[in-house]
């Protein structure tokens, strides 16, 4: 399935008093990696959401293993694991060199501008299938 | 003119690895200060959006005097200090009991949906001016 | 076991172009949950900070099943689900009066100030068995 | 004086149901910007902390001219603009290709690790005077 890599250095406000990146920031990194992948694919979010198509996250699951660090090398990985009809799943791996710090697993809705639940446009599909 | 009073408690992922509450976060208060500001006049921020009419940040000064600590008990002074036609400007005192933390002044335009300047709508205006 | 209820309004910059929270801000709330609870049974996790005793959260689970907005006067139930000697279990429900908004699970370990597994103060065990 | 540049794409959770990022991120790219000016004079801002030197923001000023969105291509111009014993002066320019997006100025002050005003670190200031 498609995946894809980008790399991320903890801001300073994103770490905590303990001196670590604070746990509510992962999901925000995992966006990331699902539009830089998204964008590896041709297609960009935001012209979804121009287009009145939104991916709105059902389900977050992180399991966090090491600390991350302010100003830290890491590497997020991103993976498509699951693609159906109105929802896709993606898995994530964050390293710095071979250290696991985290792993997740998202599940995204496609929505309609009124919130309604529609089908993930085909080019997604497509672009997906055909990696 | 108008004042009023918030409590404000940092949040854990508010501070930084100093352990003290991030700078950028000021501004996020000072917002809360407005809100509830604007509410204490019978006028509710989020009403002004369903119509269109939106405020917009145009300008921030903020002055840090002293750290501010996770779960600190602090209070927020919010005062508005000049309304003209479609600019309103607000000052803000943040004090922990009697010792001063950070003053701030904003200045705020009114825009429409377009992003368009526009005037403040009357209510704004006559609720501020009868205080 | 110990549960607890706290208000939640989402502030204007915790909510994403959709016009809803963010799904990073949940956790983010499950935390001042959990602070709160911690503070319900007497006890302050400013204070074991400054006895070197940390709590890190080590799992999250969040499923999002309704939109929360701008304003919103939504609650937060807290409920401690399993304490054993060094982990800390803790589910949460996200309603906005009736409506279920979202639940999550987190895990926490306790760590010394090097970062090390250590046991749960006993004073932390105490105050949820008593409950 | 030392300048810098850094993009920037504003991230989907730093957009507000305006559709455009929040003013108070600015704050938090204005200390990237710091962040890597400081590295391409050859010095870690996390080095400096780990030796108990800190730099703690004391003034704060933003002029926001236009709004930037969600996935924009964005540059951000730092430089030093004073320096001296004990504080630094930074400007910022924040732009969309031509278009000026925002300016500002921050002042920071050296700090020590029991939050004591200290002299600036000597190859701070000799790294900014050799530019």
């Amino acid at each position: 399935m498609t995946t894809g890599q980008i790399t991320i250095k903890p801001r300073y406000c994103e770490c905590d008093p303990m001196g670590v990146a604070h746990h509510s920031v992962y999901p925000v990194w995992f966006e990331m990696g699902r539009t830089e992948l998204l964008r590896s694919t041709g297609i960009s979010y935001r012209e979804f959401e121009e287009e009145g198509v939104f991916l709105a996250v059902v389900r977050l699951d992180v399991r966090y293993k090491q600390s991350a660090r302010y100003d830290d090398d890491l590497v997020l990985e991103t993976e498509i694991t699951s693609i159906g009809r109105v929802k896709i799943e993606h898995a994530y791996r964050l390293l710095r060199e071979e250290v696991l710090i985290a792993t997740g697993h998202t599940t995204l809705a496609c929505l309609n501008s009124e919130g309604a639940a529609c089908l993930l446009p085909d080019r997604l599909r497509s672009s997906v299938d055909s990696c």
